[in-house]
């Protein structure tokens, strides 16, 4: 089975990592191939290094390197290059650069230099995490650079854009978003296989990721949105709302920025003119949806573990078989 | 007094260390102003970042943080940054890249990249490191990017150059070297500052630096030949040989590819054209030169310590009065 997954970070790495664990364990699913399509409009340049956090993320989440407990960065870090930044007085200082994570902007940052494009980059990268050994072939969305801004009131009352990480990271969300702007996605270009993808998949999956700012950025790359409504693969989500609130992160904000509803309809409401199937938690059973079947997931919607989220993507693979027939 | 040196990495930055230890402890020479220009043919861009190793050199000696027991790199230092880029597979790893060593390579890239001029950069970085408060200048003798080369034979009977510091680092200079190369180096401008501090010193310094490549390196920059030979000031160097032999470092390689004797009056023959004096261990005391006058050191030439450094430069000053009275 050829499965297609567009994703964000945190959110999205451990949805697959369960996903993976569900095709391992089943015998007849072990051999399917997992494509990942991640955002990266998270992007950003820091001390002259380029960094891709959603694709970091998911190198080290479904290559084992992940921090478990904080769900991004490397486990085991240590933190002396950026210590030293600030003893250099270097700017900014909010976003934690560990040691081991840097290795990892160092070494994009100069195959980048040398002029290899970043789906290159991202499958030098990922071979080192051994995902291809794992079924697993980790796509950026785009091989174009792209930069999620955020519009903010500035102090004279007119209006700034400030780096989405620094947004998020920094200010935690908390500075009132008037809208994101996704510079140079309009001119982007879906990365090599990106397109083929999501047309040739037998399943494709949307995780829980956040809707707005990791799944809402792919979809914004031209030609995924048409290749999503084209394609025979039937297309089914995980919702990242229970009950109108986010699991994890701040969904919520940047829902309301763009005037979505803060509910699990809501959120499908963004998919509606290609998504087939909706899972949602039991408290969100009531959910109808226009077009799309909805079905409500056998206990809490929640990614604790690896064999929990294993269960949530069986049940998404079960859903697309139940949507196709 | 205004004192000017010219400098290799450990060498020169450990006579700077007592040459400023010696002028904070005598009262009427605590307000002399030390410049250093320094060597930066050993620049070598790995992973795509510029390290500078005779500037990070004298950067961490004169500022307090250099690893001692090896007289390069930082103390207290890690390398958790180079095993990721091992894990990556990236090259070279003959390079020991420490983490807080990193955290210099990185700001200085990133201020380079910006268009920052190396000498700009090498202040910014010797602010933090307390050289101005210290009265301590450092400039690197280039703003222009060079790179001494060694050519060497290879297996096909040919010749081929590698980079000074694979041959230095990678091979301890035991590769028969035929001659030195250093891109760059005609087209190359004296960084501001440097031809003057030449011109309008009470004293120049030669410390015992390689005399082919490190000193012998600044020497090719345009201008600072010209310099030297002009200058009002009395030069006056330390011989980097005792009984024909280095005491640290390969200099009796580099001499013997550029057909030098190994002996303290060969190297001081390299300096023939401006040298006014030259401080010789007591084992050398024959030693005698057209020009130049010569004494010995009572004692060993050797900076075992601060302290023993700080009666060498005390020396060398000594000398530089006799031959300018």
């Amino acid at each position: 089975m050829r499965i297609t997954a567009l994703a964000g970070g945190v959110g999205g790495a451990r949805f697959v990592r369960g996903l993976r664990h569900h095709l391992d364990s089943s015998p007849a699913l072990a051999d399917s191939e997992v494509t990942v399509v991640a955002n990266t409009g998270d992007d950003i340049s820091l001390f002259g290094l380029r960094v891709s956090p959603d694709v970091d993320t998911l190198l080290y989440t479904l290559g084992g390197g992940v921090e478990e407990s904080q769900g991004w960065g490397r486990a085991d870090e240590s933190h002396v290059v950026q210590s030293e930044l600030a003893a250099y007085g270097a700017l900014p200082q909010w976003f934690a650069l560990g040691d081991r994570d840097l290795g990892t902007h160092v070494v994009r940052s100069q195959w980048l230099a040398q002029g290899v494009p970043p789906s290159e980059v991202t499958a030098r990268l990922a071979a080192r995490w051994g995902l291809p050994e794992r079924r697993i072939r980790l796509l950026p969305m785009t091989d174009t650079p792209v930069e999620t801004h955020v519009v903010v009131d500035d102090e004279d009352g007119g209006e700034r854009a400030v780096h989405f990480q620094e947004w998020w990271v920094r200010h935690q969300a908390s500075l009132p978003a008037k809208r994101f702007v996704v510079a140079g996605l309009d001119r982007a270009a879906a990365a090599p296989g990106v397109l083929d993808a999501i047309r040739q998949a037998d399943v494709v999956l949307l995780p829980p990721s956040n809707p707005v700012v990791s799944i809402g950025i792919v979809l914004g790359v031209p030609g995924v949105r048409d290749a999503l409504r084209g394609t025979a693969a039937p297309v089914v989500g995980v919702s990242p709302l229970i009950s109108g609130r986010p699991v994890r992160g701040h969904a919520d904000a940047c829902l309301r920025t763009v005037g979505v509803p803060v509910t699990a309809a809501g959120v499908a409401g963004l998919y509606e003119d290609f998504l087939d199937a909706w899972l949602v938690d039991p408290a969100d059973a009531g959910t109808t949806l226009p077009r799309a079947r909805v079905e409500a997931f056998d206990g809490p919607l929640l990614m604790t573990d690896v064999e929990a989220t294993a269960r949530i993507a069986a049940h998404a693979l079960r859903l697309a078989t139940a949507v196709s027939a």
